[in-house]
């Protein structure tokens, strides 16, 4: 009946503008029951569960055997890690499984049958439950004794799936991959050109001492490569060319030339190529989002316009403002938003809204929310009212930047005296007491301005937030050393007593100090557009983080599978930890690669001490320098120095370029915190999608028939 | 008299003249024997005496005391440097300062009085000739004995002064050092708050077993900086936080934090500002270039209009066509240009030039030269024409590409099989036999090119010059080594011979086949491309090189002078060859930091043999850590790695998105040679100067005036 359709339209309306706001595509069904189904798939507690699965499945390998989660690593300390019976571990992957095939399920009946299809990435993932699911089966027929387990290397694209950023992000990377391609196939000739060069160069000579080169660097093609391919990574670079030029200085010129073109042109070429593929990325990202966005509103009107309740005497197609208001109470939005529209509703004249009115209202979700602070409080003494502008005023914290920063020198001058000292010579006096002094200052600001601007308005900016919080652990701190260790006095030098010694307690609360120093950040205009351009790339970075969480998964596992069979078993923590350094060090990456004797070995096992040691005697024992791990961490080397690397300086050039270009234009309003999200960033840029090309984009709706 | 005046008319419209081909200012003296000196002082004669000036008193440095230019660098072999006697390179260098002396005076002379106290340059170059001579006296009188040399610093000063590019650029790096300043406070601060909790969490401890971090990297303040400072150029990476580590796993927390934020954040950081402020600088440059083309070509055609033989009943001020004649035949130009010029004032009807019609002439300036390649033979003969066809073809080209594969294949081959064999086992046939064979190959592939081509075509094409003179090459060695050594048969492995060994002979000729395999280059797109933008990348930095020059100069001669005194005489081709090396290998260049004991320095010098041991012993003996020398290497590695690498990734960011750019607009002509100069790369966005900017500097001119 029409009751029923005007329900349908209603619920329609409702996923339409909660499509919009989430930037999500409205190619779903759009029945009654799909809409429901819909709106619990993506209700919070669903997205929630599933967010939980995924985590878990990841989890799942730091406490699967070969475990070596423990607290310390030093192997004479610690206690055998804990390896989980069979069957535990398989059955949280199970359930794990479980989630994934409703998820699956779910996903690809809202989408149509006809739509699956050409959905790969959903193909892809039920291939990936099939196959894991398999390997399970398989697992647990061998009482866990099987030495390959496929499915932990797939884990990571479960987490791929499941957000759209990534998935766009990996596109992106896939539309640059053939100029990557052909710098990568540049490099390569250019080590394999001058690998033949060397090789000529310093080939074995008859006479014994004068081949030094050869016999350390160039003995064969593998390790002329390997040795050029370090030179590269600049982790083995006086070294290698010491022998040739103490033959002749002339050999230097093959190095110099080596490294000037690899390094300093083709490395940099690679960044200029990644930056110029990358240039438009942010921006077309953002104005995809836009056209959702406005998309989402859009099919909103039509469905609303097809209510039965709408009179017909209008030739364009028009809402009701009941309609609207009813929607709008069942959407789940920002409260914020929703009563700026539900103003603007109330204010308007007319009945009916046509399609541009409509798009109108919806803005608000585009505005960037200003952020009001709460107004002072308003004191009728005048005494008052002076401390109020006294307390107030900014050049009190520029005072108390001076204070900290004299605390900051104080503890550094303490530091400078004490460093040679033995533990039992230091006397803790006279630190001690400026804390207490310092501690004290920091307490009065923060009263002083918490009288001065109310506690509401001082809560409502994030540096005193910030402040606030260390003052008060810093005073907690203060407080719990007195009561233990009574007041400072000249020789104040008790035993340990309680939690913490006193001098672990100094030595915190100066690390706090430190640390609340940086509240100066915001003070200095530079610093605070290099700390926003910061934040803004880690917020646009996520994407990129995942698809780097992804690749190291993947490979972190498949090398624990590899290098399988050890004397030492390899802990799949050590393992992560290993690859993390390679990741986090990027330029000596290569380091392993570089050593290549037993005897040099040994000489790094000396260095890396009882840590790292299994790691290394593991490697060792794989024999490291077989083809396949150096194979591997090369490949290692490239994705996650060179590619990823680059990717970096591509985002952090876009974003800080951008921000440069802003900051010239117009002055930042210093009440408005920084609150800039992409979307604002091109706000200027964006182009707007025409009438035509959203009613086309609705047409082609697969689920959706406009009444007209 | 008039005819007085029309001669001075002409000379200053054919000064004016070249002063655009030149792209010179024009704010000179215009009387008749200024305009005289002007040309006399660039003429080709004179600049050249003044460059080889400038690289005599540059090149100075390499013999002077303490000398060290041998030929070998081993000291078990080499003898004791030359020193030249006192008084011989002070002579050398009273000469160069006459000419310097003459220069300046014809410069300031020429830009006349008032003009001269606005010029800093020449103020500065007149107060470093006077103290030049001021030190030259004192070290003359004191019979060269003195330590401090203040002129030897000095020095590049008369490179930087002579280079109008290198003064621009400079003033462009001037005004991108607020904002490097800032990243470089950044980086200050960063490191300072790290090295605070460095040494905070890293104390002395009671149990000696425990504090192996503090012993050996946070002992004090200045260990503490420097171990961080070393972990930002990631020479001591994984070492440093080894101990830490062993402890307690969560201490990486601490070095990752730092590395990511210093080196991945900072860093990077540094590339985008100085990017962001080198984006416009060609652009700007280019422009500005363009304006004192324009420019003076407007300053000769008002000069020219004042000549009296001009009618009068004109009202818009013209040019007589017999004029230009006769000025264009008097000015030093491109020949190919002033035909051009002359050919289209011949077809011109009027016998009158209008400003427009006279800039218009002196266009042909800015057009790229398009070579056009001589034509192929026609020949007679129906065979010769189709042997023409074959051979001129492309195909026959890659044909010859596919054949130099397989030569560099055939040669890797023969280098793994002979690896690992002894150099009496070599049998040196096989390669003999096949390099002959390829050789013939060769001189076929060139004598059927130019029979094809012609010698005169053939020769027009780069790529075949390369092809042609190598091959020649390659023809003469084998025909000498069989001259030598007899033809190759099984077992040919003859003693030594002659100049050269039969297997250096075999190896020389091996390189240069590697060698002639980068012809390849222009047949692949996208390595065109790069090699092209690599090579305007070069023209580019012209500019940024001789900087890095003078800075470099300057910088080894205080070193030099820095570290006198030790035992061994710090030589001073080492010291260039050392800070030389740092440079290229600008990544490790703070490597000679992270030795910090005796003991490591002799580990080190151990490594680095009988090379550059005594530049180590010399600063072990002068106690590298001590503070100065610290601070040297660190402003050092500041100045050649941070900023330089930076401004050299910025150049090569904006060339080459420039070219790619191009590439996507249009298709390159395959028939045009890479002629790109930076002009014309920004010939689409470059704006022309309006007629009234340029009227209103010609009346801002100092020593012209105009007769309107």
């Amino acid at each position: 009946g029409i009751g029923a359709d005007n329900d349908l339209y209603i619920n329609q309306a409702i996923v339409f503008i909660e499509d919009a706001i989430q930037y999500r595509s409205i190619n779903h069904r759009v029945d009654s029951k799909s809409l429901w189904l819909y709106r619990w798939y993506y209700s919070r507690t669903c997205q929630w569960i599933l967010s939980l699965t995924i985590t878990t499945i990841l989890a799942l390998a730091f406490i699967e055997k070969p475990s070596s989660l423990t607290i310390t690593s030093d192997i004479r300390y610690r206690l055998p890690a804990w390896n989980p019976p069979c069957g535990l571990t398989e059955s949280v992957e199970l359930l794990c499984f479980f989630v994934f095939m409703v998820d699956v399920s779910v996903k690809s009946y809202l989408i149509g049958w006809e739509e699956f299809w050409k959905n790969k990435w959903l193909i892809a993932y039920i291939l990936t439950l099939i196959v894991s699911l398999t390997d399970w089966i398989v697992s647990l027929s061998l009482f866990c004794t099987e030495d390959v387990r496929i499915r932990r290397i797939l884990r990571p694209f479960f987490l791929l799936q499941n957000s759209s950023m990534m998935k766009k992000t990996l596109k992106s990377i896939n539309s640059t991959l053939p100029e990557m391609a052909s710098v990568v196939l540049l490099l390569a000739v250019h080590l394999s050109l001058f690998t033949m060069f060397a090789m000529l160069l310093f080939a074995r000579t008859k006479d014994g001492q004068q081949d030094k080169e050869w016999v350390g660097y160039f003995r064969n093609l593998p390790d002329s490569l390997t040795s050029l391919l370090v030179l590269l990574t600049t982790a083995n670079n006086p070294d290698v060319m010491i022998p040739a030029y103490s033959k002749n200085r002339a050999y230097s010129i093959f190095f110099i030339l080596f490294t000037v073109l690899g390094n300093l042109f083709l490395m940099n070429l690679l960044t200029a190529i990644i930056y110029n593929q990358f240039r438009g990325y942010l921006l077309k990202s953002v104005q995809s989002s836009l056209f959702r966005r406005r998309l989402g509103i859009r099919a909103a009107f039509e469905v609303l316009s097809c209510l039965k309740e709408t009179p017909t005497y209008a030739q364009q197609s028009a809402v009701s403002i009941g309609a609207l208001l009813r929607v709008l109470q069942k959407v789940e939005m920002d409260s914020r938003c929703k009563q700026a529209i539900m103003r603007s509703l109330k204010m308007c004249s007319c009945d009916q809204l046509s399609a541009a009115q409509f798009q109108k209202l919806f803005e608000e979700l585009d505005k960037e929310a200003i952020k009001q602070h709460p107004p002072s409080p308003e004191y009728q003494s005048h005494f008052m009212r002076k401390m109020q502008f006294a307390f107030g005023h900014a050049y009190f914290g520029y005072l108390g930047n001076v204070v900290a920063l004299a605390n900051i020198v104080s503890i550094c001058v303490v530091l400078v005296m004490d460093a040679d000292k033995q533990p039992s010579e230091r006397d803790d006096f006279f630190l001690g007491a400026i804390n207490c002094f310092f501690i004290l200052y920091y307490l009065l600001e923060m009263l002083l301005k918490i009288l001065a601007m109310g506690l509401r308005r001082y809560l409502s900016y994030p540096s005193n937030r910030f402040d606030g919080l260390l003052t008060v652990i810093l005073l907690v701190l203060e407080i719990a050393t007195f009561a233990v260790y009574g007041f400072p006095h000249p020789g104040w030098r008790p035993e340990f007593m309680g939690l913490l010694s006193l001098w672990d307690m100094v030595r915190l609360v100066n690390m706090l100090i430190v640390f609340r120093f940086l509240r100066i950040i915001p003070n200095m205009k530079f610093m605070a557009l290099v700390v926003t351009t910061l934040l803004d790339l880690v917020k646009n970075l996520r994407a990129f983080a995942g698809i780097l969480v992804v690749v190291f998964y993947a490979f972190a596992i498949t090398g624990i599978m590899l290098f399988k069979g050890a004397i030492v078993p390899m802990g799949n923590i050590r393992f992560f930890l290993l690859l993390l350094f390679q990741t986090c060090f990027y330029i000596k990456n290569n380091v392993v690669l570089s050593y290549k004797k037993k005897s040099d070995f040994m000489a790094l096992l000396g260095h890396f001490e009882a840590v790292v040691i299994d790691c290394l005697r593991y490697l060792l024992s794989v024999n490291l320098i077989c083809r396949w791990a150096k194979v591997y961490f090369v490949a290692w080397w490239l994705i996650s120095s060179v590619i990823w690397v680059n990717l970096f300086v591509a985002l952090l050039l876009e974003n800080f370029i951008h921000k440069w270009d802003r900051r010239c234009h117009r002055e930042p309003l210093s009440d408005i915190e920084y609150q800039r999200t992409v979307e604002l960033m091109f706000r200027d840029v964006l182009e707007e999608p025409t009438e035509e090309e959203l009613m086309e984009k609705l047409h082609q709706h697969p689920h959706l028939q406009l009444c007209r």
